[in-house]
């Protein structure tokens, strides 16, 4: 039998209902076991709400809540016993493939370091965000677990991201670049320049440095930067479609004629809406840890939490956490 | 008579044209004198398309150019004939109140920095974009002047972009923010850690750290960050427009039906994207030298040249080069 995948049933906005129906859709529509991870009572009462006859979903008890605006590391060493910290221990004791949370984000990279360490010849970790663009999609990392990092440090996250688009989404030798202010070899800062010497003598796909824009107009399939500058781009982006579609709502709305037209395109916009967010895209994966752990968007549907797992399951599948392992101690002596 | 403008009649994609253009309409409609800045054969016959008659325009002779993708130090060093150059050393001699460009951003800060100087009491210059918001418009800044700032020069930015809106703009008191990744005091990276005790120490109405999606919010009037960070964030602007438009464009091609409403809802979408048009706030201030220089966008439109021409009077009138120089010599102890 196949090893279950933990779903963490208190994270994110609308915990526990969403997470449990998540873990019901999916194990119906994917034959996937699962575990759910919180207190126990709760999460079976929410259960109950559904049918969940013939599905595998064991309940796995964990009494304490990290809050979605607690401080990410005094919450993961004041509460051992928090559903984060819980479903990181069962990856880490073989008891499940991966663990999925749309809870704090911090809270998941602190409980990664702590339960399952760093994969050997990873120095940091990286959260890598799919992000949608005109043609596919772009894994975005560092988006926020390393946000003071080293020029070795963006190198292994090439690599990391490089390994996990090529196993996962089966991109043939994803082209990786590097976030930088200029095109040209040389530009950006001094991190930058250094990275880029280290990504250059990687058995990589690695095609230069590349500007803001190439990531959502879709010019590589691995984009690279610090934690700060990822996790800067990717609240600006929530912001920036918000505002973009705050500011053409205004002026359809500006008289009735307007108003009338855009009523009939409502299907259109929301197609345009859904190819735009990225918690549909499956999760964020925390890269370079002992074992598989996925951050969904706090906001995420029980569809978003669903494709989560389904990735999860095919990442765990694919053994990514070894890979990753394997493919940097090989290069160690390169970087 | 008041001092007049210089403008780079060979800067951005559609030079001479557009910059004589809107030297033209500059002149007429808002009474402004001119400098005409670029080899005088060719700004001559520019201007000749036109009807000049009573207008204060002077065109200044500069038989060099520098491109839009010329290595912007060592352009600067080879071509000191340059109409980016020459424009500068107008400033400095009290010839020009300001100068205007459309050019290489990257060879009008090495200019500036040659020519003009950095003013008393700033280590590094800053690039200031105004950025489009939900409310209002957010100063953001450096988008690309001072790659690799340090925490002084972070709080130098916060001073000069609040004093450049406070007199440009007439924004009482303006909120100044840090970008950083997380809201609460602590966050962020080891730079934006100590910046934002210098900056607490000013006195500035600085409400600490902001998140990416606080700029197109508009939550604060000045945005604080290095210039790797903010030019990144500006090209992921104009990327992440073009692909939601892009993207918005799609949808609503898809079939016959909405193709039509679509159509009569053109004059919407062209109001929505002159919201968004940094292009139209009237260029960035590079702020921090011993004069005033103006960057604007290098696809700017005669009226978005004109309104660069405006409001590098309005800031050449409130003499900000000197403000900002004696509000960071008088606060330097504090920094």
């Amino acid at each position: 039998m196949a090893l279950p995948v933990a779903l963490d049933a208190m994270g994110g906005d609308y915990a526990p209902a969403v997470p449990a129906e998540a873990a019901v859709q999916a194990a119906r529509r994917h034959q996937l076991p699962l575990l759910l991870v919180g207190p126990e009572p709760a999460v079976r009462a929410e259960l109950a709400k559904h049918d969940t006859a013939g599905l595998e979903i064991e309940v796995v008890h964990a009494p304490e809540v990290i809050a979605m605006d607690e401080h990410p590391a005094s919450a993961v060493r004041q509460k051992p016993h928090s559903s984060i910290a819980v479903g990181m221990r069962l990856v880490k004791e073989g008891r499940a493939a991966a663990f999925v949370s749309a809870g704090n984000t911090g809270a998941m990279v602190a409980a990664g370091l702590l339960e399952l360490g760093r994969a050997r010849g990873v120095d940091r970790p990286a959260l890598g965000i799919v992000f949608p663009t005109l043609r596919g999609k772009t894994l975005l990392l560092d988006v926020g677990a390393t946000p003071d990092a080293k020029p070795e440090h963006l190198a292994q996250f090439g690599l990391m991201g490089s390994l996990y688009l090529e196993r996962v989404f089966r991109v043939a030798s994803p082209r990786v670049g590097l976030i930088s202010i200029g095109e040209e070899e040389g530009k950006g800062n001094l991190l930058v320049q250094q990275a880029a010497q280290r990504l250059r003598a990687l058995p990589l796909n690695y095609v230069g440095n590349v500007e803001g824009k190439d990531i959502p107009a879709g010019t590589v399939d691995v984009a690279v930067c610090d934690g700060f500058v990822g996790n800067v781009l990717l609240k600006f982006a929530e912001g920036l479609a918000a505002a973009i579609s705050g500011i053409i709502r205004e002026e359809l709305q500006r008289n009735w004629w307007s108003k009338l037209l855009a009523a009939g395109l409502l299907p259109a916009f929301r197609r345009a809406r859904t190819r735009m967010d990225y918690a549909e895209y499956g999760g964020a994966p925390l890269l370079g840890l002992r074992g598989l752990a996925i951050v969904a968007h706090g906001r995420s549907s029980a569809y978003a939490l669903q494709n989560a797992l389904r990735v999860a399951r095919e990442a765990a599948g694919q053994d990514v956490p070894r890979l990753i392992a394997e493919g940097l101690a090989e290069r160690s002596s390169e970087m």
